[in-house]
């Protein structure tokens, strides 16, 4: 075997510090978890984890808690490990088209705070960063109730390990030992969620934000982001692999799989908004003809209603008149429906994911959306699929992006961050 | 830090480890690379790779050739490194309808033989491995001109690194240092890539060669083999994700993302045939209506042929018929290939491949199939990713996913096979 001729130690030494690697990599990427919940995540047996979990208590380097829940169940509560919380924060930034979003949280997923300013369209990147830090500065402050403040992720709604505000850690920002803040922007990015992600849009941001908090930047798509938020936090946090789509005033999504983020080659993926439905349609803001974006936008969906005799301003008009009953908006939402679900269809076909998260302000309209939604899909989708592939509303809402900032920086920077990084997959 | 908290190791020797671990995984993974070609891919800098490297040689684990190609260049021949060959060989397996194809190679990527047998089509399981257990052991041995023999991927049409067969290594086969078989079989099954992967049709199989090879059988799909073979050593060896279409009695794919097969949540990815074109189209067997299979299998292709009166009796005389200039066969290639690209871009917009690779009998019609296949992809595919996705011909032929399962026993069993599985990337 080749381990046998390592020159310099062991096999078995070596395979102990992979593990221990691993252990510190699952606890980062997932937030607490129990020794049971470690073994079927690693593979390990039972006794190499209690002895690897053991030398990384002793170390300092993962610490051991009881979450209330459990104290008051019956039996012996189950013990939660987690990463050292003094390791460090990471944060995460949405630069929305017209608003800021931050988020904290440290390494042990323990929230910090969340908070967010709305904006004019109009300002330049220094202004944007100017309230991401001021916002960022606010977090965990002596003013509970304010702006800033523990628990934004929705509890009711996210599913499993949301970062819990359990114990408000009132002014523990300490950016000095932030590893990595991952933002999130407009628009398609080159070579996104590393430090050398650039766009036409973002010219002069990644150095920006570099200089003011001065750790590594990882940028990328704030929808992909939202993506990886539901994935990682929200209504998909329990499920395998996710497809994601976003129905805003634009149309696109993101792919979770395996955990990460899919990128695509040249930074291009989660396109949905542009996968053809009527090859005779509507010309694209793309290029293209009759893609989805063009019957599933806010504006395309308040077209529709109003050429089909309803009245609405804008989408809470819109959103409102669903759900009173109206029968010309419920016949919209069954059209759009239909659209959607057939591209979900396609996509499934070709990738295979274990959940759909529909977001986006469209995803308001709930049942009456999402029936024919799934309708479509049912329809068009492998029978192997049919039954297996779920429908979810995304239960994040607009802080999404924003933890999805933070996913990626716990998911994505190397735990030892001021080490060479550790050689990963090759991504050619 | 925290890998200051390690109780066992400096944080520099732990790290060492990994770096070793990487360039033998790269290895691995890739078969013979130079330096620079490690540096690329590992990301290390050249001291500390040159470091590591002399290492693993000094140990046995890695030896250094320089390929005849070089030594015939000017200026310094360059050196390549690879695994150990004595190291074990890898064996990939394709069942097919009424084929067995057999093809293997060692650690270092050195093609040791391929063959194949057709058989009649109600072969029982244990007849079938019969006939690959036969192959396997005629593989390397003393006959070179009989079924088998070195090279049998077409050397003219891989590209990049595929298995050389420099040195027929007679006779050296040894199943004893085994460690893994890949193995192809024909429809979807569960848990697939795995010892686990099991589905109705394959009832027994992985038992049985289990049982008669005594290491781990790593099972999957032929068609998502063949895309990971020409991800690996054929058309598209030299770039990152892979889109892999294969046109045949049915249609059908996979996607190779980062080097690896996806394989989507329930096994169920890569089924482009089954996406919709059509949705007033004819039924298909999966359940739905206008599947891509339902326009562009070599059935559909030859029933679109006849009624618009053009005369063949199978697929060979079809081609042979667009070959030759037949205006009413390239009419049916025009209209098929738009309907594939069509469906390509769909999933382009949502994956972000680097290259397209399509197979099977119909990819035989070369240009006058794959230019409407480009075309239609042009107009539906985001202008991001429109001059760059690239559609190529598969270039490995019916050996496509043989090889296939080599990649898999390579690139997804441990390397240290004796010892407990490392843990890898949760997949749950």
């Amino acid at each position: 075997m080749l381990c046998g001729m390592q020159a310099h130690d062991g096999p078995l030494t070596r395979l102990r510090k992979s593990h221990e690697q691993s252990v510190l990599d699952l606890l980062r990427k997932h937030g607490p978890l129990s020794r049971a919940e470690l073994g079927t995540h690693s593979g390990l047996s039972r006794t190499t984890l209690y002895d690897i979990v053991a030398g990384l208590v002793d170390s300092g380097a993962v610490v051991t808690s009881t979450p209330q829940a459990e104290v008051r169940r019956r039996g012996r509560p189950v013990e939660k490990l987690s990463l050292n919380p003094d390791a460090g924060e990471a944060i995460g930034i949405d630069f929305a088209r017209r608003a800021v979003h931050v988020s904290a949280v440290n390494v042990a997923h323990e929230m910090i705070g969340s908070a967010s300013e709305a904006h004019a369209s109009d300002l330049t990147w220094s202004q944007r960063a100017d309230i991401a830090e001021r916002l960022l500065g606010s977090l965990g402050g002596p003013a509970p109730g304010g702006t800033a403040g523990g628990g934004t992720v929705p509890e009711g709604t996210a599913r499993g390990g949301a970062p819990a505000a359990r114990t408000p850690r009132q002014g523990t920002l300490r950016l000095g030992s932030l590893s990595a803040i991952g933002v999130g922007v407009v628009g398609p990015i080159a070579d996104p969620g590393g430090a050398g992600a650039h766009a036409r849009s973002i010219e002069g941001l990644p150095g920006l934000l570099r200089e003011r908090f001065g750790v590594p930047v990882l940028l990328d798509n704030n929808t992909r982001l939202a993506a990886l938020a539901e994935a990682v936090w929200g209504a998909a946090s329990d499920d395998g692999d996710v497809l994601y789509l976003r129905l805003s005033h634009g149309v696109g999504g993101g792919l979770v799989v395996g955990g990460s983020l899919h990128r695509g080659m040249y930074g291009m993926s989660g396109e949905f908004g542009h996968i053809t439905v009527d090859p005779d349609g509507t010309p694209c803001e793309c290029g293209g003809t009759g893609c989805l974006e063009t019957v599933a936008s806010l504006d395309a969906v308040l077209n529709r209603y109003r050429s089909a005799g309803g009245q609405a301003g804008d989408i809470s008009a819109f959103l409102t008149a669903a759900a009173s009953g109206d029968h010309t908006a419920h016949a919209v939402l069954e059209r759009t429906g239909t659209d959607i679900g057939t591209v979900l269809a396609a996509v499934c076909n070709a990738v295979g994911p274990g959940v759909i998260v529909i977001g986006g302000e469209l995803a308001q309209a709930g049942a009456a959306l999402l029936e024919p939604v799934e309708r479509a899909l049912h329809t068009h989708v492998m029978p192997m699929a049919r039954h297996r592939v779920r429908v979810r509303r995304a239960s994040l809402g607009e802080a999404g992006s924003a933890l999805g900032g933070i996913a990626l920086a716990l998911h994505e920077t190397p735990l030892l961050s001021r080490y060479p990084q550790p050689v990963t997959e090759e991504h050619a």
